[in-house]
């Protein structure tokens, strides 16, 4: 089962979170159990997992980034957004998520999000599910047996 | 599958060492060949992979991320571990590792860690596992048909 | 499905592109769509996406990377190679991506890459693969059930 994601970023450098759409994609597929594969095909953006709740934590990893992998940066590509592949590199391109009770098996504070660095523009994730008890939360939950 | 591990982190910042007991876990469950997925639900911890024969490597390495991402820094967020939050970010919240014979195909110098950067505390680690040939080691090994 | 791809870097540090033979293998297993696992058993080398067309960002980002983590740095590690660990250990040792249509879901730009921090030498990635949909492209493409 896949599904992509379209996501328009709102800023040069930003954190997206993404954690109700990728809930509400496994709740249209009937995810109830299994594994949830995010993918971002672009080299200017990755995905992550931050903290929700304060969103001076967002700008606090951004900003820490550009500390680390200055844009001002003498490099040799020459369209000039090299800092923006290397911090896409650090944070990542993929993020595997294991799914319980048709949800991603998020910490309290933890969110998804698209780690834009080369914004604004639109983005995609791919999302890849897999299902290991594919039952709607409405009937009674049996023990059924294991599959695999 | 799944299973959560407890691990109670023992100093502020740590990279400990889970390789056993996540191959314990497969065991457990009889995981022969497959797929093992970690989780770490938390947002001041990550999960990595590292050198477990040296304890200088960890060292080396806590103590590198904390020049790289000093907590002395001025960060917005108002509890004092936004360093916590962009280590952990940097060295990722999933890993996924096939299984092969029963353990995790972990080259001769790996281990597993689970990377705290504001401990100490009690941790969990989410570990899902997907087996592909579900035998046990007893039997013989004839060519089963793959089930995926 | 498992396969470990062999590939012998040409310099102590160094990107190596491996889509092609990924996706050949991808091939030679018949996999038209599912995921595919890609995991770097080693501890001073790492598996990364980056952009495949300009050179200079694989130059841009192994030149970053030494100025973030300096080998002359006074690390504790005897072997003098610690910046190596450090360095496999933010690009990551697992990537996940999934395929359709025989081959993986990258972005137009996108390539993955072996990331050698202390070569040159022979490498191993283990590539597993599941299969959700198992037919060749030749077959005529029926709404197959879905088995999870």
């Amino acid at each position: 089962m896949y599904e992509r994601l379209s996501i328009v970023t709102r800023s040069q450098e930003r954190l997206e979170d993404i954690t109700t759409r990728v809930n509400d994609v496994l709740r249209s597929h009937e995810v109830n159990e299994g594994i949830c594969y995010l993918f971002v095909p672009h080299t200017t953006a990755g995905i992550m997992v931050n903290e929700n709740a304060d969103p001076h934590l967002a700008t606090d990893f951004l900003e820490h980034m550009r500390a680390l992998v200055p844009a001002s940066e003498h490099f040799r590509h020459a369209e000039g957004n090299s800092h923006a592949h290397i911090k896409a590199a650090l944070v990542g391109h993929s993020l595997v998520i294991p799914v319980e009770d048709g949800q991603l098996t998020l910490g309290r504070w933890q969110g998804v999000f698209l780690a834009e660095f080369d914004g604004p523009q639109e983005r995609t994730v791919v999302i890849s599910m897999q299902s290991t008890s594919p039952i709607t939360r409405e009937e009674p939950v049996t023990r059924a047996p294991r599959r695999r």
